[in-house]
């Protein structure tokens, strides 16, 4: 006789409870033992169904195959159809797939999530109760696209969403009392923009073709935002290069523009970039780009929508800094940390001893 | 005679498709009707169910109330037990509640989706048909953590995951071909580092709990994340003050590092930051750190963590430059821009002509 098993069923309810070999309640379910290859490996026992009306079997628990369907047979099923079939499985598939982090905490497999909602369900629950037994903190559950399903269970079970990406959804649980201390979720955008000059005098400008009201007809510098896992340096020169075919070499971070509140709640970063010219034909993206073009910078300056804005108005001043070298903007350097193992990049000013005397602190 | 109409059953099917007042496929489906206040505020009419038997009222269907509970008491309900009960309501209610982005995407209103899931499927998939007739091209689709179960009937009906915050998942669908133009989500975590030199040219350090096996016994900077919407410049501070006690003042960044393929695969960017100290007093967290004091700096650097470590040795490098007056860092200016009507942090140094004359372009 086994304890603590699990009937899994497809698709409707999953029984858990003791096994038991004699009638409860005054109700016997027969049950017609049919050949039927089980597919997902499931093996195991039988379980006394949830609404305590005991189920045997008519070879006797010992004897069941654990790759068989069973067949109720009953007619004065309790709840359940006249055609209700059972698959089986075993206590191992009752406890989530998962491997440790180096903080104590717990990563479940995604690749081995149970493939009925109702084992998960059950499982989810059984492994939760076990790791908190053993001192557990925080549960990663990372939910596939295709298994969207099992959201709205892991959510009744006291999970919270963390993060997703278009292909899955990142659920968290945090066991002790007191705050969660998992770390949070990426904050911010970056963005960059490119401060790119000729040796006319003239700034690379751009109309967007999408932009609020009171920048229609206004001419900017190229921005955008940066691709996942690109660098500011490289971002910055294929912002430039996509929006008006110009190549151009990054010589450093100018400034950067921290701002909040933004698109999701979210926080974004802007780098003002200084980029050297390498080609003059423009060829603009037409997708985004109504028109591109050199223009001198007295003209630039003078548009409205820069006068008339501090933040635009002191950005162009600190590049106009930049060209009469009166400025120390933040070169990028890749340096490998022997810490992470990792090669980074560090912006900073080239320092050089008798060249200059900044501001002292 | 009603077209395109939803009778909504609460908790099981949803029939749609047009209401018949004959017989079809030789069913008839004898409608008693119950007196049932709705609660809900549904009206509506009947509907052929989704299997293709007509349903007539026995008092025909013009002459319905709106607001009754209708019960099927047919006994050979092909798939319908005996006891289905029928809610009905209006074609209103099978659009989704939303408004539309000045991008011509759609933004679905979370706090009124239908309360029952086999109305929002099909409203869901209404509504897409509708969008897609009016040429809109994305459509954003917040679902509460409370509203979970309705998460795998948007992935059905085609949307991804765009992002998540602990109380709600955001799903978007891209309705044009080609690639989703939508703006991506966060990709960035930021974090702070805190330089503290005293007049006894000792820097502030801290041993942290939970650190890399190699880092065990080593003394760092004050680190830390910035929280939601944090200013880098408040960040670094309060950071300072919480790990070691420290009242401090910023100066300016004087560094930073950009890093990929970290937590959740995402970026980060490291701020390294000079600030003044206010006071002397140590006291640590302990939840975080093993313990603080003030170095004499020539110590810290000679340490191996510092030495052995391209990045570190850099880091610290820099910021005895900026000690010695020999860079310059960026300082934060409070600016509000008309673009957006914000307050936000520039970061940028403060030029004085006569001061420098920096590396040329």
């Amino acid at each position: 006789m086994m304890e603590k098993v699990l009937v899994d069923l497809r698709p409707e309810v999953v029984l858990l409870g003791r096994a038991c070999a004699k009638p409860v309640n005054g109700r016997n379910f027969g049950l017609r033992f049919l050949q039927q290859p089980c597919g997902h490996g499931e093996k195991g026992f039988l379980v006394k169904n949830s609404n305590s009306i005991a189920m045997t079997s008519s070879e006797g628990i010992d004897s069941v195959d654990p790759r068989m369907l069973l067949e109720n047979t009953s007619s004065n099923a309790n709840g359940l159809s006249s055609a209700a079939r059972f698959w089986i499985c075993s206590e191992e598939d009752c406890t989530l797939d998962a491997c440790e982090d180096e903080y104590g905490g717990i990563v479940v497999n995604p690749e081995k999530l149970p493939w009925n909602i109702n084992l998960f369900a059950y499982s989810l629950q059984a492994s939760i109760s076990s790791w908190k037994l053993k001192g557990k903190k925080g549960i990663w559950l990372k939910v596939p696209l295709g298994r969207s399903e099992l959201v709205p269970i892991a959510v009744k079970a006291g999970f919270k969403y963390h993060h997703a990406e278009q292909a899955y959804v990142m659920l968290t649980y945090w066991i002790p009392e007191g705050p969660c201390l998992l770390p949070a979720n990426a904050s911010h955008q970056v963005g960059v923009g490119g401060f790119v000059i000729n040796e006319n005098n003239e700034v690379l400008v751009v109309q967007e073709k999408y932009c609020a009201t009171t920048s229609v007809g206004a001419w900017k510098l190229p921005t955008g935002f940066i691709h996942e896992s690109e660098e500011i340096y490289s971002g910055a020169v294929r912002e430039v290069k996509e929006e008006t075919g110009i190549d151009t070499e990054f010589v450093e971070v100018i400034a950067f523009r921290h701002a909040h509140h933004l698109a999701f709640g979210k926080s974004d970063l802007f780098f003002i970039c200084m980029l050297r010219p390498l080609s003059n034909e423009l060829k603009i993206d037409e997708h985004e780009i109504e028109a591109a073009k050199w223009m001198p910078l007295t003209e630039f300056l003078e548009q409205p929508v820069i006068q008339d804005d501090n933040m635009f108005k002191k950005i162009i001043d600190i590049c106009i800094a930049r060209l009469g070298k009166r400025y120390c903007g933040l070169a990028a350097h890749q340096v490998i940390s022997k810490f992470d193992g990792r090669s980074s990049a560090l912006y900073y000013n080239v320092v050089e001893p008798q060249d200059f005397n900044c501001q002292g602190v």
